[in-house]
């Protein structure tokens, strides 16, 4: 459905009537708008973006009433999309960008998910966590434009609608394969004109590495005895140099891939997450809460990328045969 | 305290009333009576010899009513103890067999907590988990014949004082570190001669080794991911798989440690454990009930002689770590 004239663009609006002249407004359908894509969008829009999203399981409250958006950034306020679809396939003007803001789940396949927006001048926008999450989806728009992102930021869905920003985050950006362009520079001006940290970096896939130096061993350590928050992951000398050693594996995966990363590190990722109060990752909270777990896009491409490249990670095999178990388990029990 | 009349020696003394001449009764003290004790305890009274037990946590009930014990083996009934006794240190003397039924647990000295029962001539016979489990007890007495046992039996604790025997399972018995002696065949031959299963081995040490293969990879295994029955940790191919070279890492260090497994155990072990329904491991109803679970004893013994004889076993040392926060985890949580 369509949001008549509450729709928040008036910040453009009123820079055109300063100005004698607007730019053409920038459109952006934000594909699987959970509680990042609403607040992203958000942030968006009130930089005078006309932005759409398409939400599946909200849809119903959220063609109705928006989302309900609490956040110390952007304030507490209801975010009414330009238009909210239940499928992509109901937006019949391709934007100009597609952000993805999906999880990357076994056997969700994103390419049919996203084509039927996709417009030859589309730049695609993969918000998602992961490693090699692109190629899939490069391969199959070879003549878009890709932006890979990646978000570490505190926002969360409490109810059907409703989106909770904790802590303020950061989007780091980059163009895949590498480098920069114009319709990075476009996006993250935007973003940081709302207030949201956007870095453009011209390695975005190194970058991604080395989030995986955490991310591929702190979710899957997370989920093994049905919960274990980073306190106990870290609790103890021996419990500390497993994760280090487990660390140094997705580091070994990373420099035979190309994209090695800095030798700290691994050290700066314990330091950091010891300071921290204990926490839960994303994936123990999937677990907690029997949603699907990305796996494939954190752990899998990792244990998949060192067997091509012929690098030993036994603790990664091993962390990845155990959360495929408790994954099936999950699965049957539901 | 000590039950009068109502014990069951009768046997034994048919036995004199038609010979003219009776063995001395072989006097036997059950330490750490629990449900497996309890059984073999009233086992071995059927047959004549005099059996105590220290039993500390359900000592009230069973020095009052003795144990309720439903077996398809012995049959329901009660069993009296000739004497039930809260502390080692009340048994003034020394028995023929002291067997030893606890759990082996991190920081539970069992050579203190058996020693005040120990004679010159006590047989000390280890009915336990693991691997690795007499040396401390052999160097602590060093004059005192030690046998080892390794129980597979489906027997639990279902109340205070109540057994509850299963399934009929066996008892393979010997003498550490090898060989066999009388003592283990006069021990065997009552066992036997109630109805359960005894089989002498003169190498005992393999024995538990060859059991290892199976207990320190399932039973790790079985905890991750809250609890993984053997059906899920055996879903798959690649599960099945995984499990396998954990296995091979056991054999490994089996043959390093000079008791080599017999390279068809692995496979035996995966299709009979295929074969059976579903089931959870000792240590997934530790886990499950919150117990302390026996992971040093299963697994951390397991590590630490592959460490020490240089094998390298990156899988279990994943588990073992794993395992270790676990435990913390459920130390924490008490």
């Amino acid at each position: 459905m369509k949001f008549g004239p509450i729709r928040p663009v008036g910040v453009n609006f009123a820079a055109a009537d300063l100005s004698g002249y607007s730019e053409p407004m920038t459109s952006i359908l934000i594909v699987g708008a959970g509680a990042i894509g609403a607040l992203f969008g958000s942030a968006l829009a009130r930089q005078g973006a006309q932005v759409s999203v398409v939400c599946r399981s909200d849809y119903d409250i959220v063609s109705r009433e928006g989302y309900d958006i609490t956040s110390p950034l952007l304030g507490n306020h209801r975010f009414y999309p330009h238009a909210v679809f239940k499928d992509v396939a109901e937006c019949k003007t391709p934007p100009d960008f597609l952000i993805l803001t999906t999880k990357v789940l076994e056997g969700v396949d994103r390419t049919a998910l996203i084509r039927p927006a996709v417009g030859p001048n589309t730049v695609i926008v993969l918000i998602q966590n992961g490693v090699d999450i692109e190629a899939e989806i490069a391969s199959a728009f070879p003549e878009n434009e890709i932006l890979s992102g990646l978000a570490i930021i505190g926002v969360g869905r409490s109810a059907p609608g409703m989106v909770n920003h904790q802590t303020m985050g950061s989007l780091n950006l980059g163009r895949y394969p590498s480098g920069n362009s114009p319709a990075g520079e476009r996006l993250a001006a935007l973003l940081n004109g709302a207030g949201i940290g956007c870095k453009l970096t011209d390695n975005v896939v190194s970058a991604r590495w080395a989030k995986a130096v955490w991310n591929a061993t702190f979710n899957p350590i997370s989920i093994t005895g049905g919960m274990l928050d980073t306190a106990v992951i870290l609790g103890t000398p021996e419990s500390t140099a497993f994760v280090r050693r487990a660390m140094d594996e997705v580091c070994a995966v990373a420099a035979a891939a190309g994209h090695p990363v800095h030798p700290k590190v691994v050290e700066q990722f314990i330091g950091s997450t010891k300071t921290m109060p204990a926490y839960h990752t994303s994936m123990a909270l999937d677990y907690k809460y029997g949603r699907p777990m990305e796996v494939e896009a954190i752990l899998g491409n990792t244990v998949r990328a060192a067997r091509n490249l012929g690098v030993s990670t036994p603790i990664l095999e091993t962390l990845y045969a155990l959360t495929k178990m408790i994954e099936r388990k999950m699965r049957e029990s539901r």
